[in-house]
């Protein structure tokens, strides 16, 4: 078993090497805009460009080497193992309390105003709360926008014993430990927020967790989908089928949205997307010289699978335009539609390498499932704008390890020990946090 | 204990970081000239130059923490310790056979017609000949040009009971076996080359030596030199004096040559030096951010020392310009020159970090000796012009893992596989090298 600390230290490695290339690739593009009509100049950065991506390419394939051998591999992928069945059995006794009739329980309507993504990641806030105050989850779905049959016509219910949400004393959340009903209202909405909403994790297992895992809020959110999304046999066969039509095999992924664009989110073209899912594959070629090249393709926008294929002939796509056309904002809350969306999660949960945007609830619950398939994928992804957050969350903070002077009035001066809320990386060897001493600034990550 | 891939990753990790840096860094150079008269890019340049800095030294700080942590610095430690002692013991028993009169021997005259560091390095190859034949070294050195009264006048006889050279049967190299006695010519002219010669290492110790240090035969050649070097009581006490005059401790370091540049060598500046001791000093910053800049100075320029203490304020400069005086070539050969010479590879084997030319073997047998004072110091230098090497040795091969197809034409085309002879390290991120196809090109390290 390795120590915390060398698990720490290992990861910062990884991390290091690749801001420190995001930084050195972002100033170049800049450079490039700077040095204009200069062909020399052009040319060279050009070559840079390429020949560094593949120096910190070497490098990240050594770090993936390195963390598997002497027995590490062997151990991440146990304590995971351990880990999880741990958390799941906690989970399923919290659903099953021995006398349903006297349990304390958290009810916890799905129907959220707002898209699948959104509404999942409601029920798992209720969860989360109910874990934290150890009451049974009671689920009500009845008249869910996605499929008036409710949860259980889809996905397995939360419990096989404990459904009913009546109880002796009832009341509005946070009422008091003894009520045995309690009513939580939306995380927007929540006042006197207790201390276990995300990005929190359990203090007993936090340091097993935090040895293992990259990004432990993320796994931790993603236990309980794993709980919560047990497909029925009817909807496991509509995977199975769909699966076998579109050839799903390990490819990599993207999402892309309509509706928000403009709105809540930026367009990023597919190209932007594209340049990162060649990226990762060049890695994979240092490995795997005859690899396929796929990419499971899911969007509300079904245009985008022809233009891609188009494009890029040099990849397989996978993707149903069918399960786009459904995803449009006119057909959204549908049966076929929640069907569509439900396939897509499930697939791009299943790749291994995530290129999507953050902002988007569809590609954070992705990756939240694509931890319980992998020891440590925290390092799966390229999100096109935010870094992985919870909708509603608590601060996230970080404490400066090494002194910065700032070198733009832009930046953030830091000294080792200092506390800094990040507001979002900018991919290119920056974040964005405030500190106390300043409202704003980039500090290099 | 670690596995041997483990530590190779693990080195290989660090060596990539390294080179990947010196690649950007040499690059933004190149691009600064290109592209001068555009101050704006002038000014991005110079500030890529600081930042990138910054993020490789963090790295590498993480780097070296990580090869501390979970007991692998203990045990680092513990097997350097075995493996000198146990070549010790060996280079022991070669030297002290039972019977002196009986014993197989190996000739060989210190009095090479060169300077102090390329008479040591002959009487290592000399040593290693005796090593891989099993016999025991006798040196001659009555009439040595930097003493008269020869090797035991400063440095303890190599044998405690078995120094004399004759024996029954006598013959040149290569001989046969059973001669008793052999004389050997110098390697330059040595014909019938062993294949144990310099930069072979012993196989029985390779999976060992290979696993623990990032380069076995600079150790190999620095356990000889522990065993010859051990100074006679008064060359001690002389070493014990100055360290206290100069106040010598924790420093770094710094040769300089006089009569080779312009011959030999290149002429590199002390600016150039300084360059990398600063480098040096900013990485130790980040773990020790009160360090005193300490910088020891070997030259056999009285000069130097002068000029850097007016130019670099805000280092400590030690040495003694009286060694450097007495080393100028008109004085080169005097008892008091041979002091000098002593304590400047004594000292600069001592310090932390070496800047200096591997062309001058003044350097080279400092990083040999360096070598058996840490667990693993192969990195722990900055060559100004060549990689590390025995003058003489067998040719130096090393073995392609990734693919790279040359983006411009004075590069090597290489598949896994191939074998390069590798001619020297531009650190740039390339190495000159020549393979079976190609008479010689430029391939990324
Ligand atoms: N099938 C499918 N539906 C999508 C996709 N992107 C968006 N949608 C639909 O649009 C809704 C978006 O709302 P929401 O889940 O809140 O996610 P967000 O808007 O991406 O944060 C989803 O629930 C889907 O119904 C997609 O890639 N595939
Ligand atoms: N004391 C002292 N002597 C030096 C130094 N550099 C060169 N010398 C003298 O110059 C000689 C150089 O010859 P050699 O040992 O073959 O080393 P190389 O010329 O550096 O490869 C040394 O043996 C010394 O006598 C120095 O830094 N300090």
């Amino acid at each position: 078993t390795p120590s915390l600390e060398f698990e720490l230290t290992r990861r910062q490695v990884g991390k290091g090497v690749q801001e420190m290339w995001w930084y050195t690739c972002d100033q170049l593009r800049q450079l490039k805009k700077k040095v204009e009509g200069n062909s020399e100049a052009t040319a060279q950065i050009e070559q840079v460009l390429e020949e560094g991506l593949d120096h910190s390419r070497v490098i990240q394939f050594d770090m993936t080497r390195l963390s598997k051998l002497d027995g590490l591999g062997t151990w991440r992928e146990q304590e995971a193992a351990d880990l999880s069945s741990l958390v799941q059995r906690r989970l399923h006794d919290l659903q099953n309390p021995p006398d349903c009739s006297k349990a304390r329980k958290l009810v916890c309507n799905l129907n959220k105003g707002c898209g699948y993504g959104c509404q999942i990641h409601h029920v798992v806030y209720c969860f989360i709360v109910a874990y934290g105050t150890k009451r049974t989850l009671i689920l009500k779905s009845r008249g869910w926008r996605y499929n008036k049959a409710g949860w259980e016509d889809v996905f397995q219910p939360l419990s096989q014993s404990c459904t009913d949400p009546t109880g002796n004393t009832h009341s509005h959340w946070p009422g008091t430990n003894d009520t045995q009903v309690l009513d939580l209202p939306i995380i927007d909405t929540l006042s006197q927020r207790p201390p276990f909403l995300p990005l929190a994790i359990p203090r007993d297992i936090s340091e097993r967790l935090t040895r293992l895992h990259g990004d432990p809020a993320a796994w931790w959110v993603g236990q309980f989908l794993k709980y919560l999304l047990k497909p029925q046999p009817r909807t496991q066969e509509m995977l199975d089928t769909l699966s076998d039509t579109l050839g799903f095999r390990d490819p990599l992924i993207h999402v892309r949205r309509t509706d928000k664009v403009g709105t809540e989110a930026a367009f990023h073209s597919i190209d932007e997307y594209m340049t990162h899912v060649d990226s990762y594959y060049s890695t994979i070629k240092l490995s795997q010289p005859d690899v396929v090249k796929r990419v499971y393709l899911a969007s509300d926008d079904p245009t985008v699978i022809t233009e891609a294929q188009k494009n890029f002939p040099d990849f397989i796509f996978i993707g149903d335009s069918n399960i786009a056309r459904s995803a449009a904002v006119a057909t959204r809350y549908t049966d076929a539609s929640l069907k569509g969306i439900i396939a897509d999660v499930h697939f791009l949960s299943l790749t291994d390498y995530l290129v999507c945007t953050f902002s988007s609830q569809v590609c954070r619950i992705a990756y939240e499932i694509m931890q319980s398939f992998h020891p440590d994928a925290s390092g799966y992804f390229r999100s096109l704008d935010d870094i992985y957050y919870y909708g509603g969350q608590n601060s996230h903070n970080q404490r400066a390890r090494i002194p910065h002077t700032p070198r733009r009035s832009e930046e953030l001066p830091l000294v080792p020990g200092d506390i800094v809320g990040i507001a979002g990386n900018h991919w290119d060897g920056y974040s964005k946090g405030v500190n106390e001493d300043c409202p704003e600034g980039l500090y290099p990550v």
